[in-house]
């Protein structure tokens, strides 16, 4: 059901030719109100694409009305021609839906430093337009997928006549940042711009901030939350919050499961920190560490190489404290040896990592991949 | 000559049976003073090995008579017994040398997590120290490899009368910590321990400390420099110092041109940077972006994800100002498409990327490797 799935969303996906083998590479997302509300979060990378740059401007009015999106190309590292560029999608939207530019959000992704081809691009904004439809949300989230091996929806219903449903894409450089990837999601409910605006930082600040694929932030990454108000109910507040941070962690965990060339998905729990942000700051050290993505590739449980990453960064902890268990097995107490590693069963794609710091209550959930041959193959020919 | 190039040592290497297969796995480097000067830089990473926390200690004294090496095992994370282990290590080595044992320095390197067999570890440092000779410095250099497919070692002589000598081992792993593997140096020069300090923390503060692997952080990293003063020279401190950076420079290329699984060295330039501070955060984000790894790796000029990997930083530049060369050609102007990437030849095992911030006048360089499936491969497999 995607975005589509609330109502006063219409939605399409097809193919402009941006893509050289003809797949869908182009989305359209139309809020058909009565509410115009919005909320964006943005990568925090400094070198941000032009539609991200396009996008955080339209975001400050609180009000989008339309979403453009793009596979096929990144937009970014494209000089003030690509900025051009992003703006001229904008305008053609806004012009075929009879809407302002400046509420027309535009979202691209793909490879960076290559110009989009508006020759093609610009018709297919069109033909977008020409195929929205109530059932749309399906083929829109197709059409953003790039190295993606499978399309993301995902959707809460509430009991109180209200729904929040979403797309994403992303499979390759998923790192917190914020964001992460392109998302969409789209709400009935009647809430106020301000309101999804904090409601979406907190449900990203845990979901889509807390998924570290390969430790690269992308230039790119949007996650934009669209309330048309079509369900005329103002829902409970912290009941919207906990549906829209479902979606998210849905589509975050849809993420981790397609991320390029996977073979294993890891949940990294620190848990006995002092602090979340230790927490967190561990949980990354750990999901960054490529020897042990390589070990967890191999099926091989080496709490070595965890203690070495939880080494490396500024948290509180004694070394001679730290406690590990992988898929359940505490292989290591007190910073050495601990259960016999033989019992550690990895055959599944889920590995499960804890990190007991043993100093303090706060704790944190970090997702992410194991390093395959098949990463650095799919990484290493992607442009050429 | 590797660390027996300078006069007052001896050293030795031997098979004493820690590593399964057979081959050598345990080396003496032993000064004959008539000086016993040392100093030492040790790893970063706040899990250290045992042997790491006993060097540490024996330096504090500026004297060290004689350092046992062994490989087939970091004794890492092995608790009070493994501390013991190196201290019962300390204590044979001095016995059979008739030195004092908080003047020997210990050094392994292999798996985290595992005790050491000292049944076999204790006899070969009586072995070793039979094999003791002014020739040894070879293969002290073998005995200390662990994936390493060649031994390393270098010497600078200088017009003097005194030279510096060294070898090395390190093949993952390899990250500033300070240090990023075991490294001896000797010189025969007439030096106190004070002066060999501040000359060796420069030194390994441009070479050592500025070559990134894979990003990974060891618990073992040693790098020590011991004085003879057998040369019965006093050095000019300049010449001297520029003596050991050779000397560590040399030893730091081998280390990236053996790195496990590389088929690329690439060495990262920064320039125009505001600060060298700024210039090394950048060197270092390029050099663990595992995207632009894998592009190297494809002889893919993907110069996007070196303007990814910058945008990550909080070093001073302006995105539209960036400019990157690969091999000599600035594919990038200005945040944007530069020069044609096809004029890029990347055929030749050395990459050459340069990252202009146009903020300054500083500069550094930065070595990595790129990505591969054989580093997949070898480390998936490692403890297993």
């Amino acid at each position: 059901m995607s975005v589509t799935a609330a109502k006063g969303f219409t939605a399409a996906g097809i193919a402009a030719g941006i893509k050289e083998n003809g797949s869908p590479d182009l989305a359209l997302v139309v809020n058909n109100g009565p509410r115009l509300a919005a909320a964006g979060v943005f990568t925090s990378n400094r070198v941000k694409a032009a539609p991200v740059l396009w996008s955080e401007q339209v975001l400050k009015g609180g009000l989008v009305s339309a979403v453009v999106l793009n596979s096929g190309g990144a937009n970014a590292c494209t000089g003030p021609q690509g900025f051009q560029d992003t703006h001229a999608t904008a305008e053609k939207a806004a012009e075929v839906l009879g809407h302002n530019a400046g509420e027309v959000a535009v979202c691209s992704t793909g490879l960076i430093g290559v110009r989009l081809p508006m020759d093609k691009l610009l018709p297919g904004v069109e033909q977008a337009a020409k195929a929205l439809s109530a059932h749309g949300g399906e083929k829109a989230a197709i059409a953003i997928k790039t190295t993606d091996t499978v399309h993301k929806t995902a959707v809460a219903e509430s009991g109180g006549g209200w729904v929040v449903g979403g797309m994403a894409k992303g499979a390759g450089m998923l790192a917190p940042g914020l964001a992460t990837m392109l998302v969409v999601l789209t709400t009935d409910a009647d809430v106020d711009a301000a309101t999804l605006d904090a409601v979406l930082r907190e449900a990203t600040r845990t979901t889509f901030d807390r998924i570290d694929s390969d430790g690269c932030m992308s230039t790119n990454d949007t996650v934009l939350l669209l309330a048309s108000g079509a369900s005329e109910v103002v829902p409970d507040e912290a009941e919207f919050a906990e549906a829209v941070r479902t979606v998210c962690a849905d589509l975050a965990r849809q993420l981790i499961g397609d991320a390029e060339g996977a073979s294993k998905d890891i949940r990294i729990e620190v848990v006995g920190a002092a602090t979340e942000d230790d927490a967190v700051e561990v949980g990354r050290s750990i999901a960054r560490n490529n020897l042990l993505k390589c070990a967890v590739h191999g099926e091989d449980p080496n709490w070595g190489r965890v203690l070495s990453a939880i080494g490396t960064t500024s948290a509180a902890f004694e070394p001679d404290r730290l406690n590990v268990a992988i898929n359940g097995v505490w292989v290591c107490r007190n910073g050495s040896v601990g259960e016999d590693r033989e019992l550690v069963d990895m055959r599944y794609r889920e590995v499960r990592i804890t990190a007991d710091l043993a100093a303090g209550d706060a704790s944190a959930v970090i997702w992410t991949n194991d390093l395959t041959a098949d990463y650095v193959h799919e990484n290493s020919a992607y442009s050429s």
